[in-house]
């Protein structure tokens, strides 16, 4: 099976981003009896749909997790639905700052996840990660990313086992922040990301994909 | 130098406590040079002071680190004041709910760390773990026993360093409450203790101790 | 103009409901020079629809405002958008949890609210009112009226304002939790939700309305 | 019986305080058989204590409550005790920034309140005002004000009912900071105040004072 999980470029002033560190470490270590292929999207609203519809091109993956971090939340969020708006509270890395427009005038208002996101919540929690089933992904770039990835699976011919989860901030980001916010170790993210995946895998073969 | 380390059983219908699993580790490592003690005390009002005091009777210390668990905090919390009072908020593992009572009547209404508290929170984000001081151990165990620790200190011929330090939940015990509470890993909770232990021996060895 | 409210009855064991004092308070107020119905709805899957739809046909409203209660939530929450998932944390009042289940099977997966809330966010905080949009109405009987609510304007022949927000806690609901949670007074709500309409109004005699 | 009620000016870059605010309401309207006094306190670590000496001085009264802002607690905040240290994580309005130096070298390491803090809390939350007994002051103004008015009751030859209450921000700033941070209207933290002192005169008569 083809696994194509994307993460994000640091953003916000941090030199790092736990969504690049895990699709790092991933890519290192591989994907047993899977092929695994990863991206880095930039944190630009005027690259990253190009770099993803790339990255997706170049897999034609069967399961897709994109991850990106979400700074305040304490645990792993595995997101439901993308909303069709852009609304920035902060410009991206170049600069941009995109108020109240669509993704995609004339789309759908959003879509949902295709990822197991109940079996993959139970999944973590069994094995002691801390996760939650989020209903919203914001209106950044991640959320942004989640929609353009359903929008494309949802014109698939074949189900595609689709979605966005959401991590928190490493340690040492929590660290240089100085301001006690939540944080999550690399460790526990990767197990966590390794988990989804696994659902995803179980879930293609249930559906006989 | 003799070190002690004191930890918590574990308590509030959790199986296991951050502290205790910081120090069986810390017990199963050795400390580099040092002499190295460990005690976990009940999360009994009545019988913690006894053991306690048997723990630092039998080792003697320079240095007396107390360790607990603040499950709704995200970062290290370096304590610095012990307040003399008990007033609890749930039961302790004995049934024991004490309100508005002095740990020791007629004593001093507080005693601060004597810990290098500040070097110790630099050393901590330094190294990329999310540290703050804290101005409230609470009004439970974990003060109580830092308060009697610091009320042994105060009475002894030479200074020693002693003081407590809050660990947040570890990542199973946050996925078990199912309540997107923050966390921490064992890891690093274990390279923070190391870390605060390397500060209070270089003041240590600084002051002639 | 014929402006519907709706409120909800009390549940999770509070005897009150913020939602339903703001629409009793603007029911003996009434709305100067414009025609107010209210509706106050049971917090129950099963009868909460047909009672909204009652509402509806009987006010046949230009301006629709479905107000609800956010418990942990310190601010006025300005909605965005409606998802279509029922997913409940807590039973309803009538002992009804249900779980990943459609609102309506087949059903868009969102709707936005058509409220114009930027306008309404700024109105609040010029006027000093703590507010927020929120990208979230939750996965219960908030989110639930929410959606049905817009499926139906979706329907109309001509453009409907209609959304949904959510209220804080009154201190006296957060005064019996005992828990040191967020609340806001009636009358702050009470001015928010006069607020609202009044920029509700305005951009539907602006659209022509 | 004469009650000083001292509050502070407006600082970190809001125009108000509520603390202020409810002593100026107080001041206007009177205490109802009492003598009352007032003095509103610069944010400024070098004056404030001559001038809330002075005050002292002025009423020598029988009930002092010490007033302040948390701006990001969403509850009446009872002070139990006041610390003998100074750590300021943001400058006072005279540019002031002290880092762990103590209020008074050689003080006592904390002061406990003499308020009938039990008894007023019971009260509030009885009267649907959010409330709780909090075990930190900060190391900012509000403790230090605090800790000075505790030594100066420790010195009087009759009790002295004296103590610290923290209240949450106004609506307004809440609105102005556009952060989501919580509030308290000022009725309600007017009404808090004035439930606080009822107790702390009963307590005071019940004590022969």
């Amino acid at each position: 099976m083809r696994v194509l999980i994307t993460a994000f470029e640091a953003f916000a002033g941090s030199p790092v981003n736990p969504s690049e560190q895990v699709v790092n470490a991933m890519q290192q270590a591989g994907l047993s009896g899977q092929q695994l292929f990863t991206s880095v999207l930039p944190v630009d609203a005027h690259t990253a749909p190009q770099i993803l519809s790339d990255a997706i091109e170049a897999s034609s993956p069967h399961i897709v997790i994109a991850l990106g971090e979400a700074a305040n939340r304490p645990v792993i969020s595995i997101e439901r639905a993308a909303l069709n708006i852009l609304d920035f509270r902060i410009p991206d890395n170049e600069g941009n700052t995109i108020t109240d427009q669509p993704i995609l005038p004339g789309g759908p208002a959003a879509y949902f996840s295709t990822l197991p996101v109940r079996a993959i919540l139970k999944r973590l929690q069994a094995s002691g990660i801390p996760a939650e089933l989020s209903y919203s992904a914001g209106a950044y770039l991640c959320n942004m990313v989640f929609y353009l990835l359903m929008d494309w699976a949802s014109r698939q011919p074949q189900p595609v086992q689709a979605g966005f989860i959401h991590l928190p901030s490493l340690p040492e980001q929590a660290a240089a922040r100085g301001n006690s916010g939540p944080s999550m170790s690399l460790e526990t993210s990767l197990q966590a990301i390794r988990a989804a995946i696994e659902c995803a895998i179980e879930q293609h073969a249930q559906n006989g994909g």
